[in-house]
């Protein structure tokens, strides 16, 4: 059955899930990519950039397993690109270059509608401009049984956790302190949307990673 | 020297220290005892409670070394008690009977004034009613060299922080999520209050402890 997951998402040991004052050069916000120390260090992230080697253990794993099964992305705007507002053109094709590294359709949210675009690898992005719901929607269609992927950022979790959308989560602690940047459960009663700790394994880098899922209380 | 710090306190992976409705029945809040489920095992607790057994591991060890070298202790109102506004008389004589687990002197924030307390196995409940920087300079004159351990709860915590007076935090992160409670970062920036997360090392029963220290950024 088609799950509604995040995935290799982290955050700091005071909550934020990116840095501040992100732009095109801070795609991350400002130490934002602290966050993701302990995985740009894995064997995974290095095949996917078309390196070798990389560390194995409990981070790549977690990581590996990041993108099994995964049939469909969903992404808020400012994860694709730094471009606000009306599209001024097709110039901006994503962060990654002209092979991301999804291989599957990618449903970008934005308020501006604009033609998909066909991307090296099987990547293919399509731009929804009406709504978390109908991405959803197309996202699952898209997956065919496999699992809908929520690649962030914060904000877009914080919609989807609101609507109670999300089966299952797998957060990754980072021993950082941003102190500021894009806080992932500020102001959500996580325990009233139903969801639990069931899993939580060491990390090497990572402080650890804890995996959440939502269940229906009696 | 002296060192000002916090040892082995408990917050949610939502970052509570403390659940909601805290009272005389549950002193922790609701939910509250979720957060230490991972020292409530420990050999160092049965010991407290004039147990045997327990479990040891990384979680004792950490457990043990919370009381090492702790010269005095500051809490803040709520955890010696439930009783808010002036004190009615005498009865309150904290939550842990008749030898409390501290066994030195402890500085209690409060508004309203009242007598030390004198209580079996060398805790002294001193009263101080002129702030958190009286009661520190009090704490560290009695500490005598040794450190000295805020308690919490997490609003006496912060108070600390945000004046820059702690030098070195342990906290557990329990793999719960309250909702909802008693916020220990909120609002506060911990990087620009000098604070940074120089060790994590794995919990057995807790996700992960995290130490943090103050440090002088150039």
């Amino acid at each position: 059955m088609s799950r509604v997951i995040v995935r290799a998402f982290s955050v700091s040991i005071d909550g934020f899930g990116a840095g501040p004052n992100q732009d095109i050069d801070n795609p991350l916000g400002i130490r934002g990519p602290e966050l993701f120390d302990w995985f740009f260090h894995t064997r995974t992230w290095n095949a996917q950039h078309g390196g070798a080697g990389g560390e194995t253990g409990v981070d790549d794993d977690v990581a590996a397993q990041s993108f099994e099964n995964i049939g469909a992305w969903i992404l808020g705007r400012n994860m694709f690109g730094p471009v606000r507002g009306p599209w001024p053109d097709e110039a901006w094709r994503g962060w990654w270059g002209e092979e991301p590294p999804y291989h599957v359709p990618v449903f970008v949210l934005t308020h501006h509608a604009r033609k998909p675009l066909a991307m090296d690898g099987g990547t293919r992005f399509h731009f929804v401009a009406d709504g978390i719901h109908s991405a959803l929607e197309q996202a699952k269609a898209s997956a065919k049984g496999k699992d809908v992927r929520i690649g962030g950022g914060a904000a877009t979790i914080r919609q989807y956790l609101r609507a109670k959308l999300i089966d299952d989560l797998h957060l990754a602690i980072s021993p950082v302190l941003l102190g500021g940047g894009e806080h992932l459960m500020q102001g959500l009663d996580m325990h009233a949307l139903g969801y639990e700790c069931y899993r939580h394994i060491p990390g090497k880098r990572a402080a650890a990673h804890v995996f959440l899922r939502r269940i229906t209380r009696p």
